[in-house]
């Protein structure tokens, strides 16, 4: 093996993000070879790894067992997340995990250790880290151009709730403000959120409050760096899929993401308009791409990687405070010692 | 006294808003005649007077009790605002008050008493009603473009903070944010704010958190009709005067406002740039100007204004919320009975 | 007469672009006290007098003669625009005349001869250099941001051609192209056109061709310093009012001009979009005010216009280029001595 | 062969642009094989051979002539393109050749006649129909969404121009402004360039001027439906690598393109600024594996390519014209039996 050969990798997970990644290992990473991929629905298993060329199984085990996979793509149900990541970190592979990493601190707990006691190196899905413009307000919030931080606001504003029975409570804040949690952690970096206070509601399928069902949602987090954050998403933007963040400093503001990132615009008798994206794997595309190139380089350059356990650990800490504030009805305080401890 | 008649205003109150509006009256308005301007500080009276060549007193009752004075522009401290509307309405003088148009419930409902039993007509300084780009977004939001409104934000990012020492406490909420309550209100017509939640703090000049200033702060607000506001401000902003808003809805979102308001770029070995706005009579020269045209056009033709004494209260309702809010470090119910109470 | 006294202005002309600047000067600008209207359409003159509140007249002379009157404001047809400015200047009066100043090259330097010999101000009506974006763009030339000026580009679409048969023909170069030919003289300023190349045609009302109408036109001009600019024009733009100038340099670009100048867009399912803007006196208003406030100010101080009559001269001298470019079919040579030679 | 497998590629040329396709097709393209890389200059070869693990050699026949490779990228000097493409036709290979695809209409030709008598695929390097924005603002314009085309732009403005004596003379036309007049051509689809006028300059080096250096031009093009077209040059943008296109027609506009592309900006006490491209490679980086992936696409599907010998044919005629306009100082018309002869 020699630093330029392909990282060979097993994906668990064949539903949508999962097929995409699994497109993405595939076809267009040379950094990365995709040798099988799992799911243990066989039918979807089957179908991406015929459409890919590739190995499929219905037992995920296989995969971490396989002596030709050196890492493993976890891209299924959220709630299987943290084992699968302990047993691959046992089985010595490294791991691309999609977020959340767990949906309990205990088991964020239990993936970093298992993580950090194997030696491999953990990624966690945060792509918008790596979408250009979002990196590129990063860097400008880190070399200082904007000065000390003091507001941030991060939203998410998802195209659509197509099946609203079928979402999980919470899910707002555990998939989906997660993403806006782990941004507002990246820019505000070295502070750690020690306040959280909501208004969530569900505005968009009201029939589906009763079964724990929010699809709107503001979190306000307050940083010991006295920073304070704003994130906020809904679950259907008629105008497309819509993912901004905004840092206010001492110095001024930076700004990324817009649903219409085209260069063009239209002008007619109707006014200046422009197309928006309708879907994440549209707007994120190269991201989505840059975050799997990232992690086959951290593989093979035996580095460590730019968003870890400790990273899915911090704002999955947000999330949880974000339920425990909406069923307490106040403000939660976030303390220091739910830091970071292994279970 | 003929339609086209200008309305006979004078003025209260020599400040710096008090000298912008003033010199709109005096110069740039054929709707108004400025006949006198009056400030206790007589040196500040005079200086204005002699500058727009009109009557200069240091008395203001005296403009009150003028008889060839119909209308009366309150633009003095705000603590003396909800005085003045009642005596001015008492001796049936029309009334342009400044924001805040009281500083408790108890004088709002006063003034707006005093407004309704004299039939003067009462119009109050929220000038974001009046920018082209504002009032566009309202109209479109009004027209239903958006479908109904589920998310709100409102901005105010101020340029600076020259003598914290002399601010008093609770500015944020009563000066600065409560425009940001009214032009949430504006946009999420025929709706009450319910509950408010605050985090706030003296981020940009701590050393005088002890004396109660709070220079940045993130207001959340519940509505009856389920939509969340967000309301934020910072006296501190490096790169200009920054009001934005955005509403959210069912359908769609609509935006408004910018600090680089200028169609112009510049693009060189720095990348693309844009002059930015560094002060409200800049950024708001035109709603300042639109709004007296406004009230003019209220009084000579009898007219409702578009923004009363009720809009002033429910915005400082909000206000004096937040204040509680922070007071008891939790959320806030403004209830029912608390609206359009005549103390 | 003091040095706040306003200026006491007769206008000559009361057709669209004529009632739009008596309204300006007659309510708006507190520098101008407009005295009079004349018009030969006594109708005319008396509709917009009545409006105004101002004495009106049949006879444009009356005005020339009025002793009361220390200013005229030529906005009737451009052909007695030279002559008028002639008399007006014999009889000790400033003008301001609207563009073009003259037809033919004679009657430019007539005019000029003319308001030198008199010593009047004088100045033309091109209402860019007074629109803020306009004038941000040509300052940041000035100051070198942008470098040595080497490809500049100037463009009016009018939003559109109500009557073909009625429009003169050469319009598009004498009445529209030559704003576009001054904006480009004052942007590469001390630098002089020395060749003209163009291509126009009839494409809006290609029926009307026959009659000598051009509807769109790219004209293309070499400058003395090795700048080339292009200068475009089209009478029928669906979208709005469309006027737009950019600069590139040795050190960068400067842009100015949007038709779409509010800050605020709407996000729908059809994408993102924003209001633009139907009529020059929309997207202009505050230009058109503040040319006729400089000319005021330059009426009582006794200072130069910023934009005199050798201006009008030098975008007449493109415009009559232009047209001989098209009668030839070749490029034309604007030689050095055709320049400020009084007929 | 399956219709998944990769097209087995051999490229020809390992200069900035050779290099650039290389690793794409080597690196990022799971539809195409890099089999071999050819350069006369052997180090070139080797290096560019042993970075991406495939066979080099200096040879480039033994390219055409190698029966494992199904497919040719020419990547050279521009001079040898034409000849190439010939060769490669013959020997049944199908062909990519960056722009231009000749250097004389003959040559062009004769490499159309070779490609359909091979019955070869054939596409040419315009990148720029590839790109998102400018693909977006073609189709609304195919789709009839701005009506008629009635003026057209399209700009390059290159950021360096770092060794002028290197500059072969008409370079501007043959390869920069080549790109601009196929957009011209693609955006007024059916329309065929019937005169041509320019005006063109050494502004940039202008000691260069003596040996035929031009480095600023703007080309003014008269299409058989009317329309004007206008293309401009430049090789030394200081603020990065700029390449737009707009279309305005009778029923509004189109634009695509801006050398700010990423959806972020920072505001400070400078201003509004966003960061710029400086290089091709960048602002085209998805457009130039966009155009590899299609080419792939044709050869392995069997269809038509987007953008063939006839369109470089048509472009080059444009170039060609542009060169006889500088050298006989007037408009040149390009007759229709110049179109398509085979030579």
């Amino acid at each position: 093996m020699t630093a330029t050969d392909p990282v060979r990798i097993g994906l668990i997970g064949a539903g949508r993000i999962g097929t995409h990644h699994a497109t993405t290992l595939g076809r267009n990473l040379h950094q990365a070879q995709l040798v099988a991929v799992a799911d243990p629905v066989e039918a979807s298993a089957r179908r991406l790894g015929e459409d890919l060329g590739v190995d499929w199984r219905p037992d995920p085990q296989s995969v971490i067992d396989d002596s030709g996979i050196e890492a493993v793509a976890i891209t299924c149900a959220s709630t299987a997340h943290a084992e699968l990541v302990v047993a691959a970190a046992r089985a010595g592979k490294a791991v691309f995990v999609e977020k959340p990493m767990a949906m309990t601190l205990a088991d964020a707990d239990r993936a970093i250790a298992a993580a950090e006691a194997a030696g491999i190196p953990l990624q966690v899905g945060f792509n918008r880290r790596f979408a250009r413009d979002f990196a590129w307000a990063h860097d400008a919030v880190a070399e200082g151009r904007i000065g000390t931080p003091q507001l941030l606001r991060s939203l998410t504003r998802d195209p659509g709730l197509p099946d609203p029975g079928a979402v999980p409570p919470w899910t707002i804040f555990t998939q989906t403000l997660v993403h806006d949690f782990d941004t507002l952690n990246w820019f505000n970096a070295g502070a750690r959120a020690v306040e959280v206070s909501v208004m969530a509601d569900a505005l968009v399928a009201p029939d589906f409050k009763a079964t724990g069902l929010l699809d709107t949602a503001v979190v306000t987090i307050r940083y010991d760096n006295g920073a304070i954050g704003v994130a906020e998403a809904s679950f259907s933007a008629a105008y497309g899929y819509d993912v901004r963040g905004e840092v206010f400093g001492s110095a001024g503001i930076v700004q990324a993401g817009s649903p219409a990132p085209l260069a063009t615009s239209l002008w007619t008798v109707d006014g200046v308009s422009a197309p928006t994206v309708r879907r994440d794997t549209d707007l994120f595309a190269d991201a989505y791409a840059a975050e799997l190139a990232a992690f086959c380089t951290a593989v093979r350059a035996g580095t460590r990687t730019t968003v870890g356990g400790h990273d899915a650990r911090a704002a999955l800490r947000i999330a949880l405070a974000c339920i425990e504030a909406v069923e307490t009805g106040g403000t939660v305080t976030i303390r220091d010692d739910d830091r970071d401890v292994v279970a």
